[in-house]
């Protein structure tokens, strides 16, 4: 519990005295860790310490788990202590789902109980398990970066500590977690990252491997934010947008931008192209590599088709992408 | 073998009439389908094409494995064919000394025969494995870049094509590849990760888990280039260095690093670090971060220690890193 307090304690002690600061706690080992640690460190620093547990209401019996949290998080001693159900749906699958209505809902309570940061428990091997969802999306650095330490009112203080040390912290402070059936349901790709790629990659390679793999996330979210503000900047100056009656036509200055580096180029040819109307799921590397080729392999090309109907040529000095555009 | 033969013409076809193209070849099936695919297109495109056999001589039998190798490329047409023995002994593990020992002889062949360009046969599936290894070493973007396509007189024209793709070829033009049996041993982590790890992550992920971490590398690396360049520029103006009795004192202005992205600021003092004699491998993420909190966190700290007795200090509006700085 001690490795827990301290990470607690880091991740907090920047916080003005007074802060209202809420646990998003399930009952499962990591946030009772979490709740308990808080519950610690928040009146020392000055802060007043509550929860929020959210019933998905997905399984039977999920509102009694959801208010035996809540008495956890209580007699820990945070206060208030607030649950939530929500209703889980739309779009991207049953973890997107979910993932939104807690967020909103923990958006909202922070709102209702005049709480400025919410603590989420994610650990190392969560950080290590999204760096490898999204290796396997291959679409660069941002998939890599993993879970943000901070991102407007969420903090993630347990980044670098592990589920191991969460659940024993749990053990030695007599908390007693729940355990969720589907952290075991080999239907979730989360699940089989953990249960089974994450075992035969540390058999291969060595148990730093889980460290290693949330170091990367760290080192590559400072690459990607780096250069993507980076690519904003270019975009001020090099993108210029005109509304016409086919939808918006989006212009990029080539002299802006053909002394500039891939990696700003491709950034800033793709905002360009989600500006005039492209899906970003829709949009490849290999789309952005194409229009980059009017750029830099110019030999006269008629036009690159993208996503959403939409086409990119080379016109007067620029590059233009919108509907049924031509050279 | 038309795929194979594609992504050769591909990176041939930007290559000066009359250059000459050396085919790297073990005589296993990836390097055995380059040497067809180049003695196919290299004369169409007014190149010409030899290759060079390197005998590694670490396997009963190799010499005769390597004149094999050399008499295939031969009678696909392949002129001239060179065969060399080297000699593996150096730091780093039998894999590092292997792959200097055979890209010094690949140099020195290109030298003698009057070539510009090596052509190296590594595949998608090669770059997914490089990818993975540099993921468990935690160090970050470059690791992760894997393999480059063109790198000084080397090229890799297969980086893209899937090493099924090479044995089909190589089945479907009566070539014999040699099947080395140190790619079934397990003592090397490679061999762990291509039959343990990366069938693990298929499985769990799906059938385009090796071309997206393929693209990853190639996204990674394009991210790494930029940041790399973009860093070096600011080590020019804010890095000076001054040769003492006691060593290199190296002092980075704080001015110019201060408003810089983490990114950057991290690239230029681990550069500081080392040209003041810090070991690279020595040098963690850990140390960079504690260094960089001399600019974004003073609070009057005393000294950071370093790899190899070394030690940065803020001093006079500057980081100075050297032995036995004081503030």
């Amino acid at each position: 519990m001690a490795r827990v307090r301290e990470a607690v304690r880091q991740s907090l002690a920047e916080l003005p005295r007074g802060t209202t600061v809420l646990v998003a706690c399930s009952g499962g080992a990591d946030s009772l860790a979490l709740a308990a640690a808080t519950a610690f460190e928040a009146p020392k620093l000055g802060l007043t310490a509550g929860a929020v547990v959210v019933d998905h209401n997905l399984q039977e019996g999920s509102t009694d788990i959801a208010r035996k949290a809540a008495e956890q998080c209580h007699s820990l001693g945070l206060n208030p202590v607030q649950q939530v159900q929500v209703e889980v749906s739309g779009p991207g699958g049953p973890e997107a789902a979910a993932r939104s209505a807690r967020y909103g809902a923990l958006t909202r309570a922070a709102e209702e109980l005049g709480a400025d940061v919410i603590l989420l428990a994610h650990t190392r091997d969560d950080q290590a398990e999204t760096v490898l969802l999204g290796l396997a999306r291959g679409s660069g650095s941002r998939s890599l970066a993993g879970m943000a330490p901070i991102s407007g009112p969420l903090r993630r203080p347990l980044l670098e500590v592990s589920r191991s040390t969460t659940v024993a912290a749990c053990l030695a402070s007599g908390l007693t977690p729940w355990h969720d059936p589907h952290n075991d349901d080999p239907a979730y790709t989360r699940v089989r990252v953990r249960h089974e790629v994450l075992p035969v990659l540390t058999e291969a390679l060595g148990p730093g491997v889980i460290e290693a793999l949330a170091r990367t996330a760290s080192l590559v979210r400072a690459d990607a934010d780096a250069l993507d503000a980076l690519a904003a900047e270019l975009t001020a100056t090099a993108v210029r947008r005109t509304s016409l009656d086919s939808g918006m036509e989006v212009q990029i200055e080539i002299g802006a931008l053909e002394s500039e580096h891939l990696a700003l180029r491709s950034r800033v040819l793709r905002q360009a192209a989600i500006e005039a109307g492209c899906r970003p799921t829709d949009l490849s590397a290999g789309h952005i590599a194409a229009v980059d080729e009017l750029i830099t392999g110019w030999r006269g090309q008629r036009w690159i088709d993208l996503p959403q109907g939409l086409r990119a040529v080379r016109r007067a000095g620029a590059i233009v992408i919108g509907r049924g555009v031509t050279g």
